[in-house]
């Protein structure tokens, strides 16, 4: 019974995406849905990414938090449009909140739309939310075994972000260790080394990104 | 419709979790729930404090895993029983799966259950699992601003270990921001401050736990 509600859950869920996927289409707009634990980085990442995007795109970032607005106040600066969705609890994003955020922008006047999910490994890449990607933050601290443990996300994301590279020789990860967990779960899955605090890689993310919305526009 | 549903999984998940604090009442065991997200050192932790106590107290651990058995096999070497449960994907641990792991235990012959919850930040907070006691875990390359963006944790928790403090000069961290939110949200929780890579800290924890099973032994 349980797991007949889930089920329904994930279809309503999955429908909506879909028409969240045309619209995008429709409008040429590229959707990334950026997912990590808490602390990751993906708030950082966006910090130093919008300063580089916003004057050749038009980029909008949706939200999602718990309970806070820090994340959204950490971003107000870029001058960027940005829509919260505080979950209230729950711990992921659904298709039905990227539509109600959708209301808040101006959806014909955009090329790049940013999802910062619910700070969680688990249940954020079990929603498909109608984005063209998504990307997995994953920091040095949080040990290389990370990938096997939750493969679900690694299965999912399009590109690996692995951050806080500037730390490696202070914690345990062994790099040749987490690019074999990679190629298991998905072969072809490209990782971009990052240390966002310093700036390593933020090129290379943002060449890739720039890529993506060429793609969607020649779609 | 949907909130009803929840409602009432978490009543059944109440209503058996008081069916286990009940029964760990009456056989004066002391069960532990450590929550934190991916990579905090909920394993590594256990791996510095089994050692110490397994030769004065009956301990167990319940090892909860999404998919792999990973952790319970780091702690296997430390020669105390380990339930292991897989959620298959779920986020969070339920007293349903500890009522399960219970029957893999000698129930008459136990101090103290370590209980390793799913690594996430948000969901295991939820729910109930009729423990004495949840542990908050939050390492310092996760950032200062946690305890307020996930707050539900560290206002149920009874203690907090702020684990990575070796990382402390590599990391944005302020060690006065994170007291003065502690503090707003529960004015009593005691922190102990821990690297467990050093062993720093595991002085403080092992003394605190064995007040505790001394505490539940008296009671």
């Amino acid at each position: 019974m349980q797991i007949k509600i889930m089920q329904n859950v994930l279809q309503a869920n999955e429908k909506k995406a879909a028409e969240i996927r045309t619209l995008l289409q429709q409008k040429k707009i590229f959707m990334l849905n950026l997912i990590s634990s808490p602390g990751s980085g993906k708030t950082t990442l966006l910090e130093k990414t919008l300063p580089l995007l916003k004057e050749k795109y038009k980029v909008a970032v949706i939200e999602g938090d718990v309970e806070t607005d820090k994340d959204a106040r950490r971003l107000e600066k870029y001058g960027v449009p940005i829509a919260l969705i505080n979950t209230n609890g729950a711990c992921h994003l659904e298709s039905v909140s990227i539509e109600k955020a959708f209301s808040a922008l101006d959806m014909d006047n955009l090329d790049l739309i940013f999802v910062e999910n619910v700070g969680n490994l688990v249940c954020p890449a079990e929603f498909d939310i109608g984005e063209d990607a998504k990307v997995a933050i994953l920091s040095t601290p949080e040990g290389d075994d990370k990938p096997m443990k939750y493969p679900l996300l690694f299965r999912e994301a399009t590109l690996v972000i692995l951050n806080k590279t500037d730390l490696l020789e202070y914690v345990d990860f062994s790099l040749p260790n987490f690019y074999a967990d990679i190629k298991k779960l998905k072969s072809d899955l490209p990782v971009i080394e990052a240390a966002c605090k310093t700036n390593l890689g933020i090129d290379k993310w943002v060449e890739w990104l720039e890529a993506q919305i060429a793609k969607k526009k020649a779609r």
